[in-house]
């Protein structure tokens, strides 16, 4: 076998058979290893922002990683941005970034750059293949990165002549994974102190802290103690919905976060970081916490997360038969009318199906959305975790891809979704089972309201150019029915939640534009 | 007036009053200050590919940089692709990256990452502004750097809190550019020897070479010394067409490219680099040339190249009295029947007005073109310079913002225009005179070719799930009317050469979906 066939076999005997790929001319060994491979799913993406985001989107729900495939630094560079926001979830992936074949590098043909450069800010590991023979272990090594307790992202950068060379290696092996490490018990009491010493207290947590088993844990610890259990602002996974721990999360809006923690004397960590502002604006804290606030954090990076939340319930006393607030499921009556986000969200806790993956890249218009649905059936919540716009449509597609027996919803704004609208492609192809909510509101709505937290004043004719996109509005039926997934327009709440209705009972990707 | 501002007006003061733009939060008050410059026309991208490419087009036809405005590390990412063909093609542009408060660095807010090392592969010169009176100094360091002889990129990075605080600066400045540096005599005079000596020579050219008045000069000095003068692969802009001098291009396909240098004994680069393969292939050379072929490089990097033509026909004795080869008109008879990229290479020669701008991302669809319009109404012809696909529809949108009066023809194969398909919406809102002809092959075409030249076989189920478009395919006319551009379909060569001659004379944005 050649070095193409090993790295694809490596991936395979470690149970990766999910490629997310967008190929070049440097890839075409890597293609054809594929393509002697029946047991690997290879899915296109019309672009790479597309790839990345499906492999995000996938690995948060398979609970294992995705590969992608990518072409050079530009391919690479073009996927950056979701792999940004996958770092930030700590969602586990592998990049394989074609490269030049060694020996042509040094000619600087058109395509060549520096990939180390572009990767390292997005990566937590890098390697490069030097030659066939060490793919096996390059490969593995990838795999155990990508899945360290926390999620990583890997880059293996693979050059053409390395693929396609012959290896002497025989057999693909499966990679030596690193176990979570045992939680420190000073932590566990230092947080447990803190739970008890009467003052107010909010527990901030993240990542597997926000699954139902730790959830309903954690819900008892905060009544026992009296302290507030949150969210932070964005995660990459929430489990919630009717018969789950309701969880609150900590606010955008920075006045509000702020005012969130205004009482708040100690913060315990668990996976999650001491909230900070998503930007800074003139005049207001970077910090939300107060200055004396006493940070606790329970845990270490690579810990164990629900050893460390069962440990931390001995500690306290705290079992599994006491008391804890339970959503019950309540089915609002529908809005009439004008259109809304608060019409939409009510829809939604009104016909979302149960397990439903919602996926949110609503931004501005989906504010509602949660608040609204902590009665809804149940259902994982999938975030926009690093501020990258356009993950919303990638990741539904390969969350989607991870769980085909379950409705995905995206509730995607307007602006975001146009930068990766490429992927309604990949989901009519793959008939994903994913209904996208457009919030079509024309605009870059957020930043209406950042120019005016930032004291920038009101928009002219300059700013309002580059903050709206009502001239001309966005035709988003059009653009799905172009890409071979069928669509409607709702402009009154009844119409919304007529074909929201129907759309939660079709299999096949759907698209509703909300025009709000 | 504030950090933003200043930096606004260096610019406008430097004649830079194109900004190509999408902002966020940390922008808001650069897009403040740009709101209080009427001067400055701000062009919205949907996606950032869309904005760097815009830069790209723009830059190219107007021969002075625009800047673009990139919100973070993730939104640089997001043009990086269309950056590093801009690099390859030697535009200038300026990039403003806005970048987290310095106060608000330490905190890890979730959008951040080290943009230095995303920038660094795709810039010739990176700035971060450390305070706000340093602004005026850096910005004209970026522009110098940009409008060095041979353009370039530069990125300059902007932290909010230097764009907000006030600055004691009280005027723009304009910045010093760098002159072109005189020739070296005795490189020319290496350069005339090698084409008095009567051996088989090239003269290799690329950049300002490519502009009517050095291409008549190289033309009578190829014509002269009976030396071949060809175009590298890929070249930022050619003039071209009837009234100008024919001139042939390096081929893409590596055996060609092999055998056009076969019998080359000797090559005179003038702006161009030695010949080498866009991609490496087992069992094929990286350069293009002859072991034995010898390669005479005639000028530095910022050394002034009409000048430099000018001293070589000096010195061999060549003036403009002396004959030349010029392409005359040659109107074509249209091809009837089946669409197919001949048919509409030879409908462009017939109809394209003149002056037109012809941007070249066809890949291999395209080929045909170049050889059919020789002797077509005089254009300007724009490629892609560095292989990342993705630059054709921004290019062209950039280019009809710097010449209004001008048809802008975008040569588009469909996987790479799906790359940065938002450039449609662009080109309606700015009303652009950019005539898109899709070529709808519903494949990458030429990775099926490339499949074969790497001897990775015929592609199976997997290699076909990942080069091919068909399925479903995608609806041009859908897209281009979604976001508010005419368009039609056209499956036969005569319904495409109608369609060609009424879109040629109409104004504003229309798209052809030539089905071949």
């Amino acid at each position: 076998m050649n070095g193409a066939d090993l790295l694809c076999e490596t991936l395979l005997a470690n149970d990766i058979d999910v490629c997310f790929a967008n190929p070049g001319t440097s890839e075409m060994h890597f293609v054809a290893a594929l393509d002697r491979q029946p047991g690997m799913r290879c899915i296109l993406g019309l672009f790479e922002g597309v790839v990345t985001g499906a492999a995000d989107g996938y690995a948060r729900m398979a609970d294992k990683p995705a590969a992608t495939l990518l072409h050079l630094g530009p391919g690479l560079a073009n996927g950056l941005a979701n792999l940004h926001n996958a770092k930030r979830a700590r969602t586990p992936v592998i990049n394989v970034v074609g490269e030049h074949a060694t020996h042509h590098l040094p000619y600087d043909a058109p395509l060549t750059s520096d990939i180390e450069s572009l990767a390292r800010p997005m990566s937590h590991w890098i390697g490069r293949a030097a030659a066939s023979d060490e793919i096996g272990q390059i490969t593995e090594a990838a795999i155990r990165e990508a899945r360290a307790p926390q999620g990583r992202i890997s880059t293996l950068i693979l050059p053409a002549d390395v693929a396609w060379s012959e290896t002497t290696a025989k057999t693909p092996r499966k990679a030596a994974l690193s176990a979570a490490s045992a939680p420190d018990m000073k932590r566990i009491e230092a947080a447990a102190n803190a739970l008890r010493n009467g003052q107010n207290t909010t527990i901030l947590v993240t990542g597997l802290a926000l699954r139902q088993t730790q959830l309903e844990k954690l819900g008892r610890i905060a009544r026992k103690t009296g302290a507030r259990l949150m969210a932070q602002q964005s995660n990459g996974r929430l489990q919630r919905g009717a018969g789950r721990v309701p969880i609150d999360r900590v606010p955008y809006v920075i006045d509000k976060a702020v005012a969130c923690f205004a009482e708040t004397a100690q913060v315990v960590l668990i996976g999650a970081k001491a909230p900070v502002g998503f930007f800074a604006y003139p005049g207001k804290p970077s910090s939300m916490l107060p200055d004396a606030c006493k940070v606790i954090d329970m845990i270490a990076e690579d810990d164990d997360l629900p050893l460390a939340v069962d440990m931390l319930a001995d500690v306290l006393g705290v079992d599994n038969g006491m008391p804890i607030e339970i959503a019950s499921r309540h089915r609002p009556d529908l809005a009439a009318g004008k259109l809304t986000p608060e019409a939409i969200a009510i829809a939604l806790a009104h016909y979302m199906p149960a397990n439903a993956i919602v996926c949110d890249e609503s931004v501005s218009s989906g504010r509602d959305f949660f608040h609204k649905t902590h009665g809804a059936e149940p259902h994982d919540f999938l975030q926009l975790t690093g501020g990258a716009i356009g993950i919303g449509l990638p990741m539904a597609t390969g969350a989607a891809i991870a769980c085909p027996d379950r409705k995905v919803i995206s509730l995607q704004a307007d602006g975001s979704g146009m930068y990766t609208v490429q992927s309604l492609w990949t989901q009519a192809r793959e008939r994903t089972n994913t209904l996208t909510i457009v919030f079509a509101n024309r605009r870059y709505a957020i930043l209406h309201g950042e120019l005016k937290n930032v004291g920038a004043g009101v928009p002219g004719a300059n700013a309002r150019q580059m903050l709206d996109l009502d001239n001309p509005a966005l035709d988003w039926v059009g653009m799905a029915n172009a890409m071979g997934v069928e669509a409607a327009r709702a402009e009154t709440a009844e119409r919304f939640a007529d074909i929201l209705s129907s759309a939660c009972g079709r299999n096949g990707p759907f698209l509703i534009e909300a025009i709000i």
